[in-house]
Parts: C-alpha cells; structure tokens; sequence
C-alpha cells in the first residue's frame, strides 16, 4: 500500500504530519508513504529521526494551499502546491490513497479535477464519521457539507455510496441507511427529502426511515444521508453545543469555589474522554466518497496520532477497494434512478 | 391584560398549567386568565387553592388535542377542544394571548386558521428563544422548524418579524440579525441562502451577515434568520449534542468509581445549571410571529415555573404590542421585496 501524505496546509504541519506517518509505518508494516512539500523541510525534521528509510520518500512541492485560498483558484493557479500535486500524482500514478489536513473545499475540488469522479457520480460527497453513543461504532454522514444544493437523485447517490463505504470497511452486511430529517414519520420533510424518502423506500437498500438531528449520535444508523448544507447545520451545531456546555462548566468552576475546583479535578478524566470524543477534532475529518481513488481528510487542527490515524483508514479503505465497489454498486443502482 | 391558557394537551397537564397560572397572577396583578379545558377537572383541582378569584374563570372544553393528532385534522375536527376553542376565543373577544404546550403543528396551524395571519404576511413562524453564553441574553431562531420549503422574501419577513420582536420586548434598538448558513463569507450558503443574503444586506434591518450553526448560542446575534428545516437541523442536533454530551458523563460516573462519583456530587450544581439552561425544556418552547394575536407555545413538558413563564412572555409581548409593531413593519417593508 502506498499512500501520499500532504504535509503541509494544516495547523500542525509539517512536524504532525510526518510524525502521524512514522507512527503509522511502525504499525503497518506493509505501509510506504511519500511525504508531499517542500523536501529541505521535511528532510532536516526527519534528519535526526530514525525509520525505515525504504518506506518513505519525498516528493517535493514548493508551493503550499491556505484555508484563505479560494479553492477553484488554488486548483488552477496552485498546480504546484503540496495538496495539488499530491493530487496529481495520486491520479497518475501506482498509489493507493492521498491524506491531506488541508483546505476542505480545495481538496475537494482538487480531488474532482485531478482524481476524477467515478463514472455515473454526479457529486463527490464530504463524509465525515460520526463518533456515536454505543462504544466503537461509527456513523457515516453522507454528505456532511461538500454539496448544500441537491436534487433527491443525489441524495440517493450518497446513500449508496455511504452504504458501500460502510460494508467494505467495517464488515456491516447490510448497512442501516437513515434519511436526515425533520421527523421521523413518513410524509415528514421538506420538498427534498420527500422525494428522497420514497427514491430510498423502492431501492435495494437497507432503508430504516427518516432520523431526526437529534439522534445523530444514537447509533442507531450506519449511514445518515442529507443533502450538504443540512448535514453543515447538524454537525456545526453539534459541535457548537458541545463547546457551549465546556465552556459554561468552566465559567462555573471558576465562579464555584474550591467545591466545583476538587470536583472538576476528580471527575477530569471523565469530561476528558467526552470532550475528545466529540470535539471537532474527532468530528472535523472525514473521507471523500465518488472519486476514482482514496481521498481522506483529516481535521485541520489534526495531532500526530490524528494523522496516523488518517492514514490507517485510507490504507483500509483501499484494502478493501472501496472506490471500484462504489462504481459497481452505482453502475448497477444508478440506471433505477434514471426515470 | 386578558390571558386563555389552554390546560390540556402537555405532559403535565392539567395541574401544571393551573398552578402556573397561579404563579403568573401572583406576580402580576393586572393580569386576569382564562383556563380553558374540562371544567370539572380545572374545578376540583382549583377547589383548595388559593387565589384572587376575580382573575381566574373556566372556559369548558370538551375534547383535547394530543400530540397524535394529525394538525390539519385537528383544526377541522376538534373544534371543541381546549386549544382550538381557546384560539378562536381568543380571535372573537377581548383577548391579549394565549398560551398553550399541546401539539406544536396544531397549535400553528390552528393559529393561522382562526386567529389569521397578518396582512401582509405569507407565513407565521414558530420561534423558538435560545439561550446563549452570554448571561440573561436570548436570540430569537426564525424560522424553528415551521416552514420547511421557504423562498427567500419569506426568510427577508422573518428577518423583519424577529428584529421587531426583540425591539419591541427587549427594548434593543437595532437588533443585530445574522442569516443562519454554512460559512460566515458572503457568497456562502445554498441557493435559498445566497438569494435571502442579498435580500437582507440592502434591506433597513441591522443586517450582520452570516452566522454558522456552531454559533447558535455564542449570543452575537438577536435574531437569527433560518428557513425551518435548517433551523430545525440545528436546533435539534443541538439538542441531541446535550443529551449525549449527558449521557456519557452518566455512564463514565458509573464506571469510574469512587472518585467519578465524588467528583460528580461536588460538581453537581454547575452541571445541573448547564442541563438545565441548554435542556429541550428551556428551548423546546417559543413564539408564533406573524398572526394577528399572541400565541406563545410552552414545552410540552413545562412544568408550573415554565408555564408562568409563559403567560408572563405573552403578557410582555401583548403590552409591547408586538402583533400592531409587526404589521406596521411588513407594511412599510415588504413593497421592497415585491418587485
């Protein structure tokens, strides 16, 4: 497996990035990463580090993607960025995935341009997996904001794409598929996702109905479906609720005298757990599904470990060719859409 | 100041409501209410108590609507029950409000039907007071979930309604409006979105730009602009979040022994406060803007303090002569819109 690791445009780069892959080498032995930008950086930060010098290379960019660059820009004017040209090599040549912690919306874009999408994918999706209430397991929101103006044959993409990505990688047989909605009722909707629903209901899916925003981290579903600017709403305000109570407990314990302080440091470890399990950081990084080959992203604020962790899922999402099982699934799917 | 409150329908009515009820006009003198649902029942449960009895008479209902019923089927069929009757009592006579914590889409229909929508208007709103990080202040989410498909001069008379409504009650002179979307740039957002931008930027409202849904409770707006499934999406994911969040605490309180346990009851006050101010409880209820008379929607599981509150929101809006305020501010703005 070899895999392309972005090193630069994230929070933490390059330092994290190419920790996250010596981590990632020394756990998966079969591993090879090329680290993407500029070389005599990442050569002197890997100078005094010791690895397997035949499972790394570098391949060097000189320019670097921003978050303030406008990602239709940075695709056409940044070719020799390390985002873009990992992009590119990835596209043409004997790799198996590509991690950047870059610019969401140009990876994107880059991924669709220089990837290409799967033949009968009409959107590549941003999907990212959801930490849930029941211990390990994950849900995939498909599509968690790449595409906020949708028409109900897309969303029933998604959810095909979602349901294969689910199966070939964590081993569901039959991935339960929800529709992101406003109840959980049949008829409940709005124009969208009513015609979405009834798409969902007549195909080959394991269809399991409507979810509301609230149950978002029950569960209950392997893959929940929205259109991309609901699936923005829902995780933002997650994410914005969740740092609201953080930051609320804190000003109390401030307020609160030595009671909230001793409490606060016995049960420390507790709300540290929850905090990491449902901050963005868990939650901001997420897989490309509708190009051609392995796209993740990992969150922008992403430590060693979190890009490690970036790079496992792309080897495994690989491993178990879930690109070529998408393009089935679709080609075989998509034509009952086609009325 | 004349109140109907209608006594059936919630989780714990009738006795929460009557005993609201109670509390309201003990602090308020010059508020008079009207209970409306089974007379026998309102009475035996009234006899023991206490109260001026020149504020307080029944209004006999003979059916209830529950949260079962289908709206529009409600509104035709039930026309006896507490929560219609209450609504085209207080259309036909000398009412101010009425409070109700029965079925949400019964109440908002049942509201359009026989108290009517303001000239002017195209369709009233269920608006929902979040609170926010910022001590006592609230932001006022319209659209909550009412209208599900919107057209952007739809999301500009939201705008108008919610910005009046805070000038009128919270005595902010240009309330700050902020357009719920999925990045802060102008440019962002959907189509629906990106139209109701450009609406709102070269309208007379205190127009701030963009908000995301991660910043529904940081209380840098006074109103927030969302069309009801978006608002929806956020409101309830929100609210999923703090269940979660809660949850989890619970179950690693459990496992962690000793020391969790500790720390939980010495810091049982800050959490308790937290729950309670980001719990559904606090923001399940709201406003209807944009008909012709108060209506202010309680939880469904309002206790006796939640449904004084209640009566007390409808009392301040009627004396802040919301309803007139809103009219005279369509009139005057809703011909820009029309071009």
């Amino acid at each position: 497996m070899k895999i392309i690791l972005d090193c630069f445009g994230g929070d933490n780069c390059p330092n994290s990035a190419i920790d996250g892959a010596l981590l990632a080498l020394e756990e998966n032995k079969e591993l090879a990463i090329t680290l993407c930008g500029d070389e005599s950086v990442i050569g002197a930060y890997l100078a005094d580090k010791t690895y397997d010098k035949s499972r790394i290379n570098i391949l060097h960019a000189s320019e670097v993607v921003t978050n303030d660059d406008l990602p239709t820009l940075a695709v056409r004017r940044k070719k020799q960025s390390s985002m873009m040209l990992g992009l590119q090599t990835l596209a043409s040549e004997e790799y198996d995935g590509m991690v950047s912690s870059g610019n969401t919306g140009a990876l994107l874009i880059g991924a669709t341009v220089f990837v290409k999408l799967i033949e009968g994918v009409q959107r590549a999706t941003l999907s990212p997996l959801l930490p849930t209430m029941i211990d390990g397991k994950s849900t995939i929101l498909v599509d968690g904001g790449a595409n906020v103006d949708c028409k109900a044959s897309m969303l029933k993409e998604f959810a095909i794409m979602g349901s294969t990505f689910m199966s070939s990688t964590s081993g569901i047989e039959s991935p339960k598929v929800a529709l992101l909605n406003n109840g959980v009722e049949e008829g409940k909707g709005n124009a969208l996702t009513k015609e979405a629903y009834a798409l969902l209901k007549e195909s080959d899916l394991n269809f399991v109905g409507n979810v509301e925003a609230r149950e978002l981290f029950a569960g209950e579903a392997d893959v929940i479906v929205a259109d991309g600017f609901a699936g923005n709403m829902s995780m933002k305000s997650a994410e914005g609720m969740g740092k609201t109570i953080f930051t609320m407990l804190k000003r109390y314990i401030t307020e609160g005298g030595l009671r909230a302080k001793l409490g606060y440091l016995l049960l420390k470890p507790s709300l540290k757990k929850i905090k990491s399990l449902m901050s963005s950081d868990t939650v901001g990084g997420g897989v490309f599904l509708g190009v051609k080959k392995v796209v993740v992203k990992a969150h922008g604020a992403s430590n060693a470990v979190a890009f490690k962790n970036a790079i496992v899922r792309a080897k495994e999402m690989a491993e178990a060719d879930v690109c070529s099982k998408i393009a089935s699934a679709l080609g075989s799917n998509i034509k009952d859409t086609e009325i």
